[in-house]
């Protein structure tokens, strides 16, 4: 909060939103809310998502990735909410979770872990359907919206989520699925609902119907999410910031259906609805400011042995005091926050490196 | 969750919101703003506050409580919200917090909190008087509201602070303070901001002024928190429960200024208005239902060493597996879920006592 209160500015509301990757949502929905709420006061909200998903060494390490979003919030936004629309979840479940305090990494347990997922994905979007039919007075199928965005732990998740979406319709008799495509999957329509999750031949059968849907409503979100790895709280941000980016000009009047799940578990899926909007919050000049394709060609690459003697020094200073981290900053890009020191007291200082953020092209400079 | 799960009720929104005291304050603003925005959806919201105050050995550890206080939060309520009506004030400051992981107690810069806890008070107050005025176009004082709460760790510092609030009235040339006061108190007006939260004698005087508005104001507020000690997020409701059980029969009309802090820090000035209510929702019959009396009454007391003895074995068993708890529950109230065991995955097991925890007269009956 040091930023705030350097510019005068202590006036602010708003704390942590803790739920594993669902956290970020959690807190987007709360900001949302407030600017509609009778308590704003017409300042703008800021929802920060951001996590290290970092693993114990072993097969889901490679998988780790990290990330930092920061979403402002306001009126007459181009990318809007359809609060009515929206579907959420909420179980008791160990399936990913971090118990030992001492310990940066997750116990995960994969197979149920993507069950879960995978359930409440189906009564989110069962929930979603079923609200939309009441409001609108006609069936909800994939075929009204343009996009499908999924938290992305890793890519294969996706895939066999929009194929369970589209089994789904197969099951509702929507018209988004032709008829070759639902005589494909009618004979697992008898298996029941824990059997179908664990169905091999349903899945391939499924992700074949899927396919072209696929590349169409849901590969344009899998572009961060694939480069980086999972990000976990802003993984389902960073896979629609790839929609926005590969395809900002032709978002206008688009519906955009967000999935956000966070082990333990809770769900949403909601609704989007994207405008031009007004400059500098135009979609086009926001995929101008994020610079998504400089941020992935400014990355830098390490052999996997440096990566492994990171984590292990990650490891030894989790929850550590009385260190202070490397002074080379080389690697940092200009206007990074850094931490510099943990005192004694466990007290937490932080740099800032010199320069400023502004992108290239210097199009931040017609924000306001 | 699994209480809602086995009803059929999975389809909820909001997650932990972590922030010291603060918690409860940020988690209740949250659902009120939800019930006010275009994401209701008619349902009643919920908002538990809760925490176990334990310190180390020492002089804090006597301070001590813990409490859980569960809010119903909807439309129409006996209890409503001035929502413009509120001054937040953030800012970064280690005056308590909990950095080693393994251990539940806190550090505590106990004279730092306590500048914090009084600077912060300050901005909200200011700010709370600064919007009322460009809302009322006239000046607000202490007389405009009929009680002051604050979050109490100790009883001390509830004096100070509302001696503090009574300082500024005086230093505004508001009317809620006599002529002799102000004479009292204006020698102290030219002190810095500093200096007037570290000087004794203005904090002695201030006290003497404010004596006869903190008995009608303030004291009704103090009940639970002198009985049950420090309820760290719990705290604030705790004092406002104790103005509906001490003056539920004459609250209607009535404005209360609840003034939230947590550590780090955040803290909100904020306004309610009360009005009688319609049954189940009457101001006398959450007044009823609560049985504050009852509760107290009914409390258990253990010699010194045995509350060592208990805590000792919480600190054994904090973040820590493969254990299950003691077999007699006696001592706890019929409806009462309680831990049985923690797994060596760390998966938490609970039970619940046999028995309803409707109060003793059956008006929980008639409630919906």
């Amino acid at each position: 909060m040091q930023i705030f209160e350097e510019r005068g500015n202590t006036d602010i509301e708003g704390v942590d939103s803790s739920n594993a990757c669902y956290g970020g949502t959690a807190a987007l929905f709360n900001c949302v809310n407030w600017v509609e709420s009778s308590s704003w006061d017409g300042r703008y909200g800021l929802v920060v998502c951001t996590d290290s998903a970092v693993y114990a060494e072993g097969p889901a390490r490679p998988t780790g990735g990290a990330a930092a979003i920061a979403m402002l919030v306001g009126p007459d936004a181009p990318i809007a909410f359809e609060n009515k629309l929206r579907g959420s979840y909420m179980s008791h479940a160990y399936d990913f979770y971090k118990p030992n305090l001492a310990s940066e990494y997750p116990v995960v347990d994969g197979k149920l872990s993507q069950t879960c997922y995978l359930m409440a994905l189906d009564s989110c979007y069962k929930l979603l359907c079923s609200k939309y039919e009441k409001l609108e007075g006609k069936q909800f199928s994939i075929a009204d919206a343009d996009y499908f965005v999924f938290h992305s732990p890793y890519n294969k998740l996706v895939q066999k989520s929009f194929a369970r979406l589209v089994f789904n319709d197969v099951m509702r008799n929507a018209s988004s699925v032709d008829e070759a495509g639902k005589q494909k999957l009618e004979p697992f329509s008898s298996l029941s609902g824990d059997e179908s999750y664990q169905n091999r031949d349903l899945e391939k059968a499924s992700q074949q119907v899927a396919k072209p849907l696929y590349d169409a409503k849901v590969q344009p979100s899998t572009l961060l999410p694939k480069q980086v790895g999972n990000m976990y709280t802003a993984s389902l941000y960073a896979a629609f910031i790839s929609v926005l980016h590969n395809k900002h000009s032709e978002l206008s009047g688009k519906r955009v259906v967000m999935f956000s799940y966070g082990s333990g578990l809770t769900a949403t899926m909601f609704s989007l609805q994207l405008h031009d909007g007004q400059h500098p919050f135009s979609l086009s000049n926001i995929a101008t400011v994020m610079d998504v394709a400089g941020k992935l060609k400014a990355r830098h690459e390490f052999p996997p042995e440096k990566f492994v003697e990171i984590l292990k020094l990650m490891e030894h200073r989790y929850g550590g005091k009385d260190f202070v981290t490397s002074k080379d900053c080389s690697l940092l890009p200009p206007g990074t926050h850094y931490l510099t020191e943990v005192d004694s007291m466990y007290r937490r200082f932080y740099s800032k490196k010199a320069g400023s953020c502004t992108c290239e092209n210097g199009s931040l400079a017609n924000g306001h």
